[in-house]
């Protein structure tokens, strides 16, 4: 057993501080394992008081009969760093610290956290700031949150790692409320020492979890998510996430709530998409998707049948799946046939979907039927069974109806509850039939199975073939000659350049290149070329020599620097204009891939991908990107457009992110804008770009 | 007193196929008049029983002693329209039909409910197919719902009109579960008579409502709800309401619903802006934007204070406010000094916000002296306080304390409850402060506080200002000549054109245009001008003898047709290029105006406004309009670039949407594709155009 296997199931709890009062916090951990009834010893510390509870009381850690297995600390910050390391020097193995005034109040704070963590030695440590963990699969609870107050609370498969402690005792109530079992809450909080990462490791190995939620404000260490977050895929155990910080508001009142730093928030929902964690867009998504997830049911399509007695409701429904891409068929041939039959001759209309019995049909036998005839039904994938106002009073109906049809399906069967019938609902969620009181929840419950069954591991780009960076690399701000350059050493295919000193080289270059070509100042002094004549266009061999006299003439006199340095390039034309680019994101590395002109910014129209550590992406993830664009029609045939050549754009993609993956931490800025997609066949080229390097 | 107020408030009430077993539900609505306490008569009539309930009953409607206020029908569809005509053959003044089987279901269903309509004359009709309604606030229950099983409801000032009978069920019930009070619920599901316009209307005037909720599948008389909602506007009542019908899936389930015919639901979305109403996204919005607005008091900015005794929560609530573009700022340093002196020497940090308290703040007088200095801030617009683990035990602490704060301050205070607390929840809610379980509820609440504050009446274009048709108004497809003198007699502005029928004219025509033109094929069988040779641009009038020549031959060639008609255009550019079109919804007339080129489509980016019948858009409405586009940052100075003439794309819009009223259903298809908005001070150009009219 691991530190981690102790933290969450101790034979043995020290409780340092612990009170003699349960009102208050530090008596809450004692009363709380007594009341839930932990089998292992538990030792209070505390030098005022003889007993708590019945248990004996030790004055001090040093007087403890043996090392526990955790140390729960309930002191404030400056004693609790005192009884963190006496528990180290005990050998106990982890310990958790609930006093706040650590980093997250910034300060005087980060030293308290930095003497914690060396007094934690080798000791694995949960928190500070912390409200605790809860392992219900055990009966363990090693908290203070009031939501321990409950008597009882259903275990189940659903784990839940949050780095807030007071959505942990939230979650823990409002599942206890619906009628959902849990396996173990953790509140990791500060993560001086182990972080949510950890724990999804951990829990990929726990066979009491087959779920994982988390309750995310930052992530301190992208890479060791992504290999807990791949490991937990690779089982078959889903994570999903909510994660805050989407508003500013929100992103700063993160940071000060633990004194993380954020990074952006579309940098985690594009993290979140490559590594397979489905993030939670309302909080009480937070519950529904994982409930729905571990039931372990399987969605194979899209056509969802609606089981109704109150038109209105299954309406609602019908148009919530809509949104989301679900479509509700209605009854083929033969289940329409073993529909009718069912039918006790009042108005029910058991040929359409949403399929109505009416108040009439409220009976047993008669929605068995219909359950059975639609599980069985090709036409359907899953099944939503709307419970109306009879819920209110006769909650046992559609659960009872409901339950002996389960086994005989693996289809997904959910149910909508639309009075306020909390009752019914916790009823057919503890039948194994997720109950929502959201019409939308349905619609979010089902995307999320789609979600887990389309996702596939992302085949990232290996990093033993990256590209060197070349021998003579430049520091600053390159120049466009330089830049495009250095694309081309990686890779990427750019739009051919002369760099000429004088007229005639100018006319030699143009004639080399053929045809027109763009004529570009080339100076790192001058940023805005075009707005000083530092660009003309369409130019031809024959013109050149007296349009490279004018730019001199006219950029000399618009910012005194008399140019002598030029680019001739080929010109591009007949593409779509796209922008490609990197920025580091506290998360990592990040390739954009966006519109181009005003479209980027205008209609925000942008796709991005984290890279792993050092490496790169993969034509698969490049192409991805590529189909994320808003504006991706324009690239696939959009109305009789020639198809633009998407492979020469991936392969484009995939060499920029080798570039970036080769530089690392060299690499300060850089973009290309535009890169041109060409029509099928005839490739992409950069065109422009900037690039900034630091030694 | 009129029909509706009858219907709302009977004295008396005919139960037509009442039933002994008031588990039938031709048995409740007599179980539940009694069980809620209705003090008019109620007259059973059923040829077979003596009695029900102790009550006399009559066996039949010609029996009855005297006319009843509202005849309510039990009966089956066919038996019903009998059933109705008795009543209205004996003076009642309004019937409810609850049975099934009329337009709903198709077919047969259409000519019974128009037999039904026949049999009511002109006594006013609910329904059919609806499940009645309930007079809260005078506690008389009209209906069938089993919600209605319920033992009490809070009476409130919350009216709800439904056109689905489960939802009125669904609502009455929820309201009740969090201790909200209503007014009446209606459900006018098949609307042949009276329907959701006519309640809106009555309950503007009703003084025991003062917010109106709607669940609506489909408005039946745009021109209708419009008066009624501008009344309602007037009167300070809001009207919130949830539409379904958003995805195709929904679209076709209401349809089959109440069989009614859709608008789309962009048009209702525009609608509803236009007039004033608050469209609920989520289900549970219907609930709680009411609930929010009833309390009456004023959001009079963006800045809001969250006072939370648990970190987490506070930090999610922040997040969600700051998505509606809420802000969250720390106290200034009057009311940081106030909230200082309350402090109790634990690590509470009270000079950031989310102001967390911590638990130990979690005392009475505390609480209440955080609220009222938070209150009294001029830093703040509203306060959402946040309810942590200890509303599960102590769900009266916050209630309690918030209470005597709330007559000092009419600014909007709000609650989160984040543990699962209801009964916490409900208390707040009687208490006047709106509790929310989802955090998302608090930033949507505030929202609608908003929206209310910040809307306008539309200042409709004068009718009588309408310009007439021409008189020698030209039938069918128009050619672009002839679209373009229609665009100009009713003043959108138009780039010059001349109409040449040989290549003198036409060069004759590029001198009287000046400078360079284009040259367009004029046919009505040729559509797609561009792809047979048929469009020339930039032409000199050099060239134009020589153009129009080879146009001639290519058309020739590609076609078979020999053009005779040719259009000479002047070309307009350096302007911004928009369509602006029309479209006949069932809704009404609707204005289109979207981004030119492939961003209509590929980025969605169009924006609506209904007209009213016959009417015009305000140059208000028509700014209104432009403001909505994404790409709006282009007409308005986007990085530097000139800012377009808006005043004469507005100007263009009004005179396109007089035209449209003008033409009225004459006018098939409009479109003009592009319309040039030029730089400040330069006009507006519409360059091409497409107009079907018929007879």
């Amino acid at each position: 057993m691991n530190a981690i296997s102790h933290l969450l199931a101790p034979r043995s709890v020290a409780v340092v501080g612990a009170s003699t009062d349960p009102a208050k916090t530090a008596g809450k951990p004692v009363h709380f394992l007594r009341k839930h009834g932990f089998t292992g010893e538990i030792f209070p510390v505390n030098p005022r008081v003889e007993t708590i509870d019945g248990l004996r009381c030790y004055p001090s850690i040093a007087a403890l009969p043996k090392a526990p297995h955790v140390g729960l600390v309930l002191l404030g910050a400056e004693r609790a760093i005192t009884a963190v390391r006496e528990l180290a020097e005990l050998g106990t193995k982890a310990a958790i610290v609930l006093a706040s005034g650590y980093a997250e109040v910034g300060g005087d704070g980060h030293r308290r956290q930095a003497d914690l963590i060396a007094a934690a030695g080798s000791m694995r440590l949960l928190g500070p700031n912390t409200i605790g963990l809860v392992n219900v699969t055990d009966r363990i609870p090693l908290s203070a949150s009031g939501a321990l107050d409950m008597d009882d609370f259903a275990a189940g498969p659903i784990a839940f790692v949050s780095q807030s402690g007071g959505i942990l005792g939230s979650m823990l109530s409002r599942a206890s409320g619906r009628g959902i079992g849990l396996s173990k809450l953790i509140s990791t909080s500060n993560e001086a020492d182990l972080e949510v990462a950890d724990f999804v490791d951990h829990l990929v190995d726990d066979p009491a979890t087959s779920v994982i939620a988390l309750y995310i404000e930052s992530i301190r260490d992208a890479d060791r998510f992504r290999r807990a977050a791949l490991k937990a895929a690779a089982a078959g155990k889903p994570i999903v996430a909510y994660k805050i910080g989407r508003s500013e508001a929100g992103a700063q009142a993160a940071v000060s709530h633990t004194g993380a730093l954020a990074g952006s928030d579309k940098t985690y929902d594009a993290f979140f998409r490559q590594v397979g964690v489905i993030r939670a867009e309302n909080f009480s998504d937070l519950l529904d998707i994982p409930l729905t997830l571990s039931k372990g049911r399987k969605l194979r399509g899209k056509r969802v049948a609606i089981l109704t007695s109150t038109g209105g409701a299954g309406t609602l429904v019908s148009d919530n799946l809509g949104l989301y891409g679900f479509e509700t068929p209605p009854p083929d041939a033969v289940t329409a046939a073993r529909l009718r039959a069912l039918q006790t001759g009042d108005q029910a209309v058991l040929d359409r979907n949403p399929i109505d019995v009416t108040l009439a049909g409220l009976q047993p036998e008669l929605l068995r039927g219909a359950i059975e005839a639609l599980l069985d039904s090709p036409t359907y994938d899953a099944l939503t069974i709307i419970v109306g106002s009879s819920g209110v009073a006769n909650p046992e109906l559609m659960a009872g109806a409901i339950a002996p049809c389960l086994p005989k399906s693996d289809k997904p069967v959910l149910a909508y509850v639309s009075p306020h019938a909390p009752q019914a609902a916790a009823l057919l969620t503890s039948h194994d039939v997720p109950a929502f009181s959201a019409p939308e929840s349905c619609a979010v419950a089902l995307d999320g199975l789609r979600r887990v069954a389309q996702w596939q591991a992302p085949l990232s780009g290996a990093k033993q073939d990256q590209i060197s960076p070349p021998a003579d690399l430049a520091i600053g701000s390159l120049d466009e000659a330089q830049a495009n350059a250095l694309f081309a050493h990686f890779g990427v295919p750019c739009a051919r350049v002369r760099v000429v000193a004088s007229a005639a080289e100018a006319e030699a270059a143009a004639r080399e290149l053929g045809g027109r070509v763009a004529l570009k100042l080339l100076s790192k002094e001058i940023t805005h070329k075009s707005d000083v004549g530092g660009v003309i266009v369409n130019v031809t061999p024959e013109t050149m020599q007296d349009d490279l006299k004018r730019m001199t003439a006219d950029v000399t006199v618009k910012t005194g620097i008399k140019p002598s340095r030029f680019l001739v390039q080929e010109m591009v034309s007949g593409g779509t204009e796209l922008i490609l680019g990197f920025k580091r994101d506290p998360l990592g590395a990040v390739i954009l891939l966006g519109a181009g002109g005003t479209a980027t910014e205008i209609f925000k129209d942008t796709a991005m991908r984290l890279l792993p550590a050092g490496g790169t992406l993969s034509t698969v993830e490049a192409l991805e990107l590529a189909r994320e664009l808003k504006s991706w029609p324009l690239l696939d045939g959009y109305r009789g457009r020639p198809k633009a050549d998407v492979d020469a754009l991936a392969a484009a993609i995939v060499a920029f992110s080798g570039m970036v993956a080769s530089l690392g931490e060299r690499l300060v800025e850089a973009e290309i804008n535009p890169i041109f997609v060409l029509p099928q066949g005839r490739g992409a080229r950069a065109a422009d770009g900037v690039v900034v390097l630091q030694s």
